[in-house]
């Protein structure tokens, strides 16, 4: 069998190892048009950062060691011009000849990934302005930092990153940390746009605080260059910053142009269709990684995933059924994560606004456990956010920021999401427990009581987005102890703490609509609890109490 | 409804706490034996290591915060000294005044929790023989580390302590970070018992290397006072250790007196017998926590697990029963984890001595993963096991130790554990990826592709524990670089690197048994795949390499 690989990184690499090992006697061939095959796309912030010092750890294998222990024939610095399913073959070309040859195969994998997204603006193709996808897009940024540059350059001292996801805040970071005063431009009023807002505002903060500046809800209109030599970024406010490069990291596009011209369909995103085997429309043809669009685990529809784990096991997949095994690629669910300076933020299934646009119901809980046992140092509160099923209390997504465990919590939340696990089945997980890495109740299973009482209704909840319409005509409470009150308390609360509530309720009207809340929801759920079975009709505790509340309306 | 709860702290208190909430009205009053309720007794060691500085943050609660926010009626220093299920009271004795009184219940819940044992050797009622289990314990050993003890002796200089289970561990490391020379002396020929001997022993020699002496397969016979002042312990291979201070850690005994007085059921181990409503045999009396035998996940039978996360869930689930709600508690898998200096060792559900003595058939695979991307700085290798059925590839149980990221893959596997799910559903978990966290083919991934391999006869492996068996007979092949191969081989092995093998194996006897190894297993597989497919028809590659063939056979 003579199998043919386009790309030769996460998708396409996997592929074609994942071949060999099924079919030793197969032809594998893999063309990368780059000058590296098998790098870590995700560690070029980091390099450009000097986190990692060495580049050469970037480079995980090269076409000689893939020969050597894989017996396969990888050719860089060559591009597939077109794909003839017709002759089942593709058209080559060496880059550094100039040389075009045709390849045959019998079976293909399209794997050329995604490309940074470049907005048409005036000014864009600045040579200032800068993507990161690949080795040597990495290389320039790092020269223009460094001073390195062939313009003969000092090391620049201002940064502009257009997109605050993922990229571009390990960006900043990385920016930052080499001396470069950064500012970051993004279009929605958020950083992360896959997380949900309230879960944001909290590393807005802390990045500012490390002297990166944002600029939300705001987007480039131009780019060109100021009379003293800067790079000026225009915005659609208005306003304008002055720089010496600006990295584009506004999100990719799926590299599809080899496949349309190849009469390969499409999905309704843009991205290469295929069926859970990665199948394309063309017999023959399999596709994998960045490229293609997939079905999501919560979400109706097909979505584009970006990311490098589905990426590689995608490419693994397609090998399988390349070789005649029948391997099904698992829905997926978008499990994400950043960490910026010293905080975390990560997300895995749904988020509130996706269920909301696809309109289907849920319930959610948000909650402010420590990553470990508080009297154990080290540790620092998350905020935890789980969405599931109103009935079955099944999940549908999760999101968490914090500083320490919250990588190991998503995974939890992840792999439960995964088994179509209930938050009935959170409350009942035995986590590992020692001071150092959780609690005897894990956030995790915290996270599942709280679920569990709102469903079994023990637990009413109002939430931030409800303020103030929520509180209309409502007696508001606040059980937090006096100091708590005097600093910050909502407009016309009444401070009635905790320990005093058994006994100030007494001649209450119990008809009154009352919303309850505390700093993080645990005090106000107790007095909630006294108040209910004290015949109080309709009682409500704030969702996170005042710690998502001032989240979510900061 | 009256509730009476004997036991204040992690099974006993979520108990009342619980109830509470459940139920306004009842009366729940909690007796304690102790002075302190609602202790973190697994901070105990932190204290006097003094990384938890503060010993007020190990009282998470007071009888006064208690009846403050939850109106529950604790009474310490207050023991109950006897069950009269036929008056359906309990006696007690106040500690302070002598007093004597009983208490009427109509629920009783009974988590007394489990005692260190002390075992009846000579001498070991010697005033420096300490154990740790309460804040009291904790005190007087602090005291002698500090030379604050009554007796107005200087800080102790050395120590032994007896069980290299998690509480002596992190004694060892407490006392050691201390200025104390510490002896660990333990009855099995490896730390911490409940993990499978070859993932111990890299962190025998890390605790050595701090400076901690262990002596494995002996224990104390007997304990004297020296002439020269020393506490003299004299262990049963012969040999003596002179010292200031002595700690029992070699296990607890569930506290049953109580109990066994008044009627109740004992378990084949020992523990009270309850059902999984934590109902005793005699009605209206609950158990919860360290006290009781649950069943297992994985093995058959009941089983002690005298750990914090099941006792707090315990107690919660036996006040939700009391409280005429109908909650069952899930079995157990036993989950539980240790760090010791920077390592961290765990495990979840069955070990293979486990598995072997019940008689349940297992496959397993052994791996040596990073615990985030290499070429991002801060990881090093962890040894990642993992048993599962023959067939279906259902999970059985996991041990992992290492340096980061352990807590988090055991957390994971513990919660796949928990869904039921095979090594074919971690092939497919999408875990949260990013440099600093993970790799993009997780540790997880990793394992589950190993044992999906291994379950698809795609891999077949040899083990430690078959050597030298497993290679009579047969051709020995080292696939690592000569290098490798010149620091330490297998005897007998010949040095096949993987870069010529395809070349080499040409006039090769295809029937005569190959046993092929490797670092770690990974290049091993790679060789493997090339001759199976050759028509070698007995071919083995080592699980886990020459990693774990010498910590199995050190
Ligand atoms: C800076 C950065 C940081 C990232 N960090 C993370 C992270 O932390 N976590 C995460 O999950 N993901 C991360 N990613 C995303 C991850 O790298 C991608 O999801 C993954 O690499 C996709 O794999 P792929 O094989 O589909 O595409 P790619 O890795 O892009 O590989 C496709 C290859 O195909 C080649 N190619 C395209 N067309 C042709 C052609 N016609 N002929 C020959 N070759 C062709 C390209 O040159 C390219 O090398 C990051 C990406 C970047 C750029
Ligand atoms: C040093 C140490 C470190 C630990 N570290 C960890 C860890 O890292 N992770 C982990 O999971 N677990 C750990 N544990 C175990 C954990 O603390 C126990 O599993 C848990 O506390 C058991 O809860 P329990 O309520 O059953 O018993 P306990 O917490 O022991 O509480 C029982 C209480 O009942 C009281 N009592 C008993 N009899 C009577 C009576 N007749 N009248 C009145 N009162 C009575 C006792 O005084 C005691 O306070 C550790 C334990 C110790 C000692
Ligand atoms: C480097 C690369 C070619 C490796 O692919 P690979 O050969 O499949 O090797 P991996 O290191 O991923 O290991 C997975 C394989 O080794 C096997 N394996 C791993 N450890 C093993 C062990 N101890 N014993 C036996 N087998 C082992 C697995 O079973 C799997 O084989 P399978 O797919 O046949 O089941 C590919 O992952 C790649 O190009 N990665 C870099 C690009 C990238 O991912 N970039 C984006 C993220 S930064
Ligand atoms: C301190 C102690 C009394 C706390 O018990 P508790 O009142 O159940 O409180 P927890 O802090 O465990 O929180 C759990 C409860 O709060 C609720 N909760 C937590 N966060 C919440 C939030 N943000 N909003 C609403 N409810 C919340 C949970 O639903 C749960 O209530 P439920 O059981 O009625 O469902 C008890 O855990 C204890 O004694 N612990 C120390 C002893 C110990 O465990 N030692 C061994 C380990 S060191």
């Amino acid at each position: 069998m003579k199998i043919v690989v386009v790309g030769g990184v996460a998708a396409g690499m996997s592929c074609a190892a994942r071949a060999r090992r099924l079919d030793e006697s197969a032809e594998i061939v893999v063309f990368e048009r780059a000058n590296h095959v098998s790098f870590a796309n995700c560690g070029l912030p980091y390099h450009i950062g000097e986190v990692i010092k060495d580049r050469s750890r970037l480079l995980l294998q090269t076409p000689q060691s893939l020969h050597e222990s894989l017996a396969i024939d990888v050719r860089i610095a060559t591009e597939v011009l077109a794909i003839r399913p017709d002759r089942k073959s593709v058209t080559v070309r060496d880059l550094d000849s100039g040389r075009e040859y045709e390849e045959p195969y019998e079976q293909l994998a399209l794997c050329p990934g995604a490309s940074p997204i470049t907005p048409p603006l005036p000014g864009v193709d600045h040579p200032d302005i800068h993507v990161l996808r690949r080795i040597g897009d990495m290389d320039v940024i790092k020269a223009a930092v460094d001073g390195r540059s062939a313009s003969g350059r000092p090391p620049i001292t201002h940064g502009v990153v257009i997109g605050a996801g993922y990229i571009g805040l390990e960006m900043a970071e990385n920016l930052h940390e080499r001396g470069v005063q950064v500012v970051v431009v993004e279009m929605a009023d958020q950083i992360m746009p896959p997380l949900d807002r309230e879960l944001t505002t909290t590393m807005e903060s802390y990045i500012r605080a490390h002297g990166v500046e944002l600029r939300l809800g705001t987007q480039a209109a131009a780019f060109s260059r100021s009379p003293g030599g800067w790079l000026r970024v225009e915005l659609t406010n208005g306003e304008f910053v002055q720089t010496d490069l600006v990295l584009l990291a506004a999100g990719v596009r799926p590299s599809t142009e080899l496949a349309v011209a190849a009469g390969i369909d499409l999905g309704p995103r843009g991205g290469i269709k295929v069926d859970a085997h990665m199948r394309t429309s063309v017999p023959g043809i399999y596709a994998a990684g960045d490229a293609i669009e997939v079905e999501h685990l919560v979400l109706p529809g097909t979505w584009l995933i970006p990311l490098a784990g589905p990426a590689n096991r995608q490419g693994r997949v397609a090998a399988e059924n390349m070789c005649g095994r029948d391997t099904v690629f698992d829905p997926v669910q978008g499990t994400s994560i950043v960490k910026v300076f010293d905080m975390v933020a990560g997300g895995t299934g749904a988020n509130q606004r996706q269920l909301d646009a696809a309109g289907v119901p849920y319930e959610r809980v948000q909650i402010h456990p420590s990553g470990h046992a508080g009297y154990y140092p080290g540790t620092a509160k998350m905020q935890l956010k789980v969405l599931f099923e109103p009935v079955t209390g099944k999940l549908l997504g999760a999101g968490i920021v914090g500083f320490d465990g919250v990588d190991k919590r998503l995974d939890v939340l992840a792999t439960a999401l995964r088994g179509g696990m209930t938050v009935h089945d959170l409350e009942g997980l035995e986590l590992a427990y020692a001071p150092p890495f959780g609690s005897a109740k894990d956030p995790i299973n915290m996270a599942g009581f709280v679920a569990a009482n709102l469903l079994k209704k023990d637990l009413r909840l109002w939430y931030p987005s409800e303020y103030p319409g929520a509180t209309d005509g409502a007696r508001i409470i606040d059980v937090r102890g006096p100091q708590e009150y005097a600093i910050w308390h909502l407009p016309g609360a009444e401070n009635v703490p905790l320990p005093t509530l058994r006994e100030a309720q007494q001649d209450w009207d119990r008809s009154r609509p009352i919303r309850l809340y505390c700093a993080v929801g645990f005090r106000s759920y107790l007095a909630y609890r006294a108040l209910v079975q004290r015949g109080f009709t309709d009682v409500r505790t704030l969702s996170g109490g005042m710690t998502t509340f001032r989240s979510y309306h900061d």
